[in-house]
């Protein structure tokens, strides 16, 4: 069935038309904050309750205990903590000045309203505990390590209320999960299974997607790319959506499938980030979770089956369907896993996205066992890849 | 994990070697009856514990209710009739004069003791009726109807006493429920799936079971072909299970597949056949059923889906794991199901095995979308197939 939110309730905090309206009048006069991207992608996630039951950034009692134990101070499984760090001195400047109760404009790099911080309090915090606690490293050839460590050690806690989620620039509707969840009943789906990505997809990532259709205790299947800030070379978020769109569009069953960009800065934090990533889904009205190998990783940081053990840490409410590698075998003729290919390694196609991606730069030819012609053609495209400053 | 069995113990009744000596010399002398092969098949079944909680054959009180709920009189889930009907009039005759509590060997063709029944009572039973409630029919042209209207109408009831199974002669070693319940606990395996076929391997038939091996809730898959008393122009039963065993060979993760037959008469009842294989199954130490389209059907008598519907009726202690049919499309390029694939039928390989058979027969090429070359050069063999007065 679909699941409750996390916590029971679905968090929804938007600013009506007039209040919003109000609000941008007195932003002159209104104490403002500049949030990094990152966090104007988590202000929104929070507005749509898609970090139910979190009504705002957090406060140093619950960032204790999410670094401590993993869990919220109600003792609900919650593995990462969302902070509201403030990296401008202007920002530390205004914060100084800020009493509980007192309403902060959060404003994007236009400076255009993207939402109300309730003050709460300031949150002083150490971004190496934290990064330790989260990301299990201090390395700072860990990206989210890095940005942790660049963005100081003072946050601002308070429930937030948005305007109303900005339409992406992907070419797909972003849904919130109220729209998901209407979505998936209005269709008579009751258990949903959510496919986490980042990547444009391979027949590997399609044969997991399949797979999954195919159990009797799956009505469908929701893709969800995350695509909010990426790293220079990564896929550009609109062609991670039109490959995705190609995708299903030519290979899935259209009404077993929703399709929709999921807009946050990804966390590459292995097997705590598979448990955030599985909430947020069950928010969205998922009752099952694709975990494949390595989720969330980067590097060598993680164990690649980490983001498999720690379902049976937290039972976090949704179901994990977790997966072997797959690949494609010569042998088998089909893409496998370990679990259903005895063949020797030699026979498999090697699928990594270092490989693809120097085949599409040199022209060569993807063979199909791989990617989908329809994807490759689209991968192939110029200028697919983000450059230094494009976001 | 490993289910107990059917009612909660594994029957197990097996002569001595003692007393198969004393009962074999006494045979002069003992009221004797001589089964027809399908309750030979039956009588070793109840021995080794494959049918269980049954003890022997049913009597009249027991058959009323599981023709009349489906249930056992406690209550548990039985679909099928298992009687031991008196075909010969000279058994006829011999019945005539059992009191309750005599023992009556039960011999072979070759009058060699196959077990003994300790005689309860005469049942009298209405074919007709019981054809309508087990096989939905009583049209003649349904092979068990025919069968079941041919074998009279009185049957003897009583718990039974086997000698120990026959070695069978399909090559591969017929593991008892407790062999196979000792076999998974030894490979570590807590829940194992159950393939339940009659006919050697497609490559359709092998994506529900690679699909189910990728599941994380199977740790390993138990391949039970049916390979009892088949019909005139079906493969024989050691050409499937050499046929398996190619397959098995050269596609399969070894250290996670089972492969072993199951020598009873196939019961082609539709929906009430599903149930009584996956009961068996369970006994043999499955927690997992697969149930494909229209299983254990024939011809049209049976609503194809009907197999999948019946297991939200009763609950029998085993998970059904139900897929709709497989077939290879040529343009997902891969098996798939109406779950996966979106392409019109026209894409659709014929996988009938008519088509497969004609082809075999005629020399003709069979792509190996359809059958694994392994096991198309076993098909292709000469006298494949059962012939008339081969059982």
């Amino acid at each position: 069935m679909i699941p409750p939110p996390h916590g029971g309730r679905l968090v929804e905090r938007r600013l009506s038309d007039s209040d919003r309206t109000r609000r941008e009048s007195e932003l002159a006069v209104l104490p403002t904050i500049a949030p990094a991207l990152d966090q104007l992608y988590d202000l929104e996630k929070i507005g749509i309750g898609a970090y139910s039951p979190l009504e705002g950034f957090m406060d140093a009692a619950t960032l204790t205990t999410v670094v401590e134990t993993g869990r919220l101070p109600n003792g609900l499984p919650w593995s990462l903590p969302i902070l509201l760090p403030l990296r401008r001195p202007e920002d530390r400047a205004t914060a100084e000045g800020l009493r509980p109760g007192e309403e902060v404009a959060l404003v994007d790099h236009h400076r255009a309203l993207r939402g109300i911080l309730h003050f709460e309090e300031r949150v002083p915090f150490d971004p190496v505990t934290v990064a330790r606690s989260a990301f299990g490293t201090i390395d700072p050839s860990h990206p989210n390590v890095a940005d942790l460590l660049a963005g100081g050690n003072l946050a601002l806690a308070g429930k937030v209320d948005i305007v109303a989620p900005r339409a992406t620039a992907h070419g797909v509707a972003e849904l919130s999960p109220r729209e998901s969840r209407d979505l998936f009943r209005s269709r008579g789906w009751k258990d949903v299974a959510a496919y986490q990505c980042r990547n444009p997809p391979h027949t590997a990532h399609e044969y997991l997607q399949r797979t999954t259709l195919e159990r009797e205790d799956v009505d469908g299947l929701f893709i969800h790319p995350v695509v909010g800030r990426l790293k220079t070379g990564d896929y550009r978020p609109e062609v991670i959506m039109r490959a995705y769109e190609a995708l299903v569009r030519a290979y899935c069953a259209n009404d077993r499938v929703v399709l929709s960009p999921l807009t946050i800065s990804m966390r590459y934090a292995g097997p705590k980030a598979a448990l955030f990533l599985a909430i947020v889904r069950k928010n969205y009205g998922c009752s099952r979770y694709i975990v494949g190998r390595d989720q969330a990783g980067v590097g060598k940081f993680y164990d690649p089956y980490a983001c498999h053990r720690i379902f049976d840490e937290f039972d976090v409410g949704i179901l994990p369907l977790r997966y072997e590698e797959a690949f494609y075998c010569r042998a088998c003729q089909s893409t496998a896993t370990a679990k259903t290919c005895p063949h020797p390694a030699s026979n498999r196609v090697d699928t990594s996205q270092t490989r693809i991606r120097q085949a599409l730069k040199n022209g060569g030819e993807i063979p199909p066992e791989l990617l989908r012609p329809e994807v490759a053609e689209i991968l192939r495209q110029p200028d697919v890849l983000l450059k230094e400053g494009d976001q």
